[in-house]
């Protein structure tokens, strides 16, 4: 590798003058005035591969395009596939940026723009990370695709109808993304596990319009009281979900799990003071980081009923909903869970109320395994490029696109975040550290390598 | 009584006239385009009892004025004070009133306009009760005050602070006020117990913004989650309130009273129908009845937390609140009641959540008892007025200004309504039963002396 790396380093200005013409793009997808912008980010993307020689390819969708390149081919060897995008969020709110959001700018090590760090940033880096081995050595150790699309910040429909049409092209043994961040600062990570959700609204209708408490309170079942139960009635004062057989298909932690978490540099009190609470609750018997990332929840996002207005007023009110979702770990069955949850609702739901209960969107957890010879590969990859060892976390939330994968392609993910946790994605000031960039790229071009030695089944 | 009742028959027909002209006054006291038509109803009243040689006073107050009069002394007898209003209520919307609402017409033995029987109609009445006995006997049995309001459809603030500073003008040994229903057509009836209330709003805060339920649920603690386990926390499954100390002073319903309510002709089905609801839930151990207007209540009027509109957004809320209110039966004392809220409250408020509870009105519950010598005279009365004895009913809400008369006066008040439950109060097409009508000026001409043959302490 030693040729490979130093022509990173050679090449390491070069590179960032690329990534500032990238960034220069203001490939806004939520902004219909942007879609000449985007059409330029995507001609850009595919000129890069164009430029290595890969079979490119710019494929409508029903909104903006996605770019689809393939590396020439390598035969017997594992196949990777790229997931990166080229549109960004909307740069609002303009005054709070301290250099314009479209202008590039070097500050501190870091360079400021809207994309810097999400995604154009990072889906750089596994760009020249072929392009490096393409122009040193010619050719890849293993087969690369790459997709890329303009529609992340939007909802990926086009990609999503993608994935499920053309499986087939996207055929691969394991997907990279690099969207995301590290642990901390000089602490890279690997997210290897990711939860689900089963989102849900409860209804609940009483009287036919709302009544005055006093005359008929107490005599009358009020839809908020009832709504209020209800909802307490899905989680114990231990914090465990009450939904009969929650639990039943959790996959506990693994002994090397439960250590991994618990060796990793989190600073729970920092954790609390950054949301402004003192303290917190939740499922007891568990670690804040093993709540957070590997168990499952029951929170409340929306309630209403009634009145909510300034002042008193004496009603009792005709309806009451809340949204509310369960988080999932893997291995539990969203299916499953909304049966069971819509029985014990049903059973909770008391006399002289209606209730309506609304199946929003599902999707199951995604768990890489430690053992998996992939996770280890990247690992390796990291630690030559980093300097050290990745740490190994799981995230609280989804990513449906890696959902979207896993469902078509049955592969797994490897999600190897080059950011941190301060980039202000999605907010003014946005920026990717330019030694996580290059060690990004670096950790890129090494990945094929360790990838490539990985034994293939039948090989 | 002869001549008395004679009187009346021969005086029906003006004193419909005389309704009338009070209905065609259109005293709107949130009007302030009606301030002229409120004087001119004030000044109306007042000539009323000029006419009697009433001691009779055009009172200002920060509002609409009162009317004060005060019969010619009657040594040793004892004092009624009759309350009543000359305010209507706005007549929007004007397009549903079947004949204009200031233009009274009679159909099927009812008059329609605004204030027919809320309150002109019914006020009317004890002015026909006294100027009988004036007429006919040339005094009146018992010493009668007068203390009419303007402001009762907007809020009575300038009457409740004539009653605190003025307690002694308004010194009695009851107080009689029709401004109500009956029990049914042709069922007259005495509401002899009123609820109080202690209003509540309840603010959860936990983290410092909205979170993302992925990365942070199950790790903070959810104040829409709290909100609901707290409120359910209040009562039971049985329906029985779960504040310390709640029930400990209330007082239990007697065995009369038991019967009473239970010999009431009360259609539960019919009830249930009219709200659309097919059952009802409520404190075990009760009838509907017992419930709506006897027993204490926990009743939520409003809920708010994080995401309420469409769709699904996956939020962990920063805050959630709640409004909620007890109804409270007579001998419950609201202030203690607050302070055992505050302290349940407090200990269910989980770790991570802050807590603040503002305490709105409060005021207690009213019971004359069914064996006062006042309800007797006035059942008397009515038995003699309408061929009927009244039934005993009790009513769920409360009436601010009873619990005013109570708290200053020291004396039970009379709840004697002409009325019927679909007079249309504040709705278009306002309506009074002129037989109701002319029934009630010949209880109240009755009133008057059945109180004058209660014996008197010391007398």
């Amino acid at each position: 590798m030693a040729s490979i790396d130093q022509y990173l380093e050679t090449h390491a200005e070069a590179f960032e003058e690329e990534l500032c013409r990238f960034l220069r793009i203001p490939s806004v997808s939520a902004d219909p005035s942007c879609a000449e912008h985007i059409r330029r980010a995507a001609d850009w993307v595919a000129d890069q591969f164009r430029g290595l020689s890969f079979a490119t390819e710019i494929i409508p969708t029903s909104g903006h395009p996605l770019v689809y390149a393939q590396s020439p081919p390598v035969a017997g060897a594992p196949t990777a596939l790229v997931y990166g995008h080229y549109d960004v969020q909307p740069p609002d709110p303009l005054d709070q940026w301290v250099s314009p959001p479209f202008e590039p700018q070097q500050r501190n090590g870091n360079l400021y723009a809207r994309g810097a760090t999400d995604d154009k940033g990072q889906l750089l880096t596994h760009i020249k990370g072929v392009q490096a081995w393409i122009e040193t050595q010619g050719r890849l150790p293993v087969n690369v695709k790459f997709i890329i699309e303009g529609e992340e910040e939007v909802g990926s429909q086009g990609l999503e109808r993608f994935i499920t049409d053309h499986a087939d092209r996207l055929a691969c043994d394991c997907v990279v993304i690099s969207d995301g961040a590290q642990f901390g600062p000089g602490q890279p990570a690997i997210t290897y596990g990711l939860r689900g959700i089963a989102y849900f609204e409860l209804r609940l209708t009483g009287p036919n319009r709302d009544l005055h408490s006093g005359s008929f309170g107490g005599s009358i079942t009020n839809p908020a009281n009832a709504l209020a139960r209800m909802l307490a009635g899905l989680v114990d004062d231990q914090g465990k979900v009450q939904v009969p057989g929650f639990y039943d298909d959790v996959v506990p932690l693994s002994d090397r799990e439960i250590s991994e978490l618990a060796a990793l540099p989190f600073d729970e009190q920092q954790y609390l003071r950054q949301v402004g609470v003192e303290g917190a609750t939740g499922e007891q018997g568990y670690t804040t980081l093993q709540r957070r990332w590997a168990r499952p929840t029951c929170d409340v996002s929306g309630l209403w009923s009634g009145y909510q207005g300034d002042g008193a007023k004496t009603v009792l009110p005709a309806v009451a909903g809340a949204k509310f979702s369960f988080r999932l770990v893997p291995n539990q069955d969203p299916d499953k869970i909304a049966a069971a949850l819509r029985q014990m609702l049903g059973q909770l739901c008391p006399v002289g109320i209606r209730m309506e209960l609304i199946d929003f969107h599902a999707s199951p957890g995604v768990l890489v395994s430690l053992e998996s010879p992939y996770i280890e590969a990247a690992a390796r990859a990291i630690a030559h490029a980093f300097g050290r060892r990745p740490v190994f976390t799981r995230e609280g939330g989804s990513i449906p696109i890696v959902t979207a994968f896993r469902e078509a392609l049955r592969v797994d993910t490897l999600l190897l975040g080059w950011g941190q946790d301060d980039d202000n994605t999605h907010s003014p000031n946005e920026k990717f550290c330019l030694a996580d960039f290059h060690h990004g790229i670096r950790a890129s071009a090494r990945l094929w390598k360790e990838l490539s030695q990985i034994p293939r089944n039948g090989s």
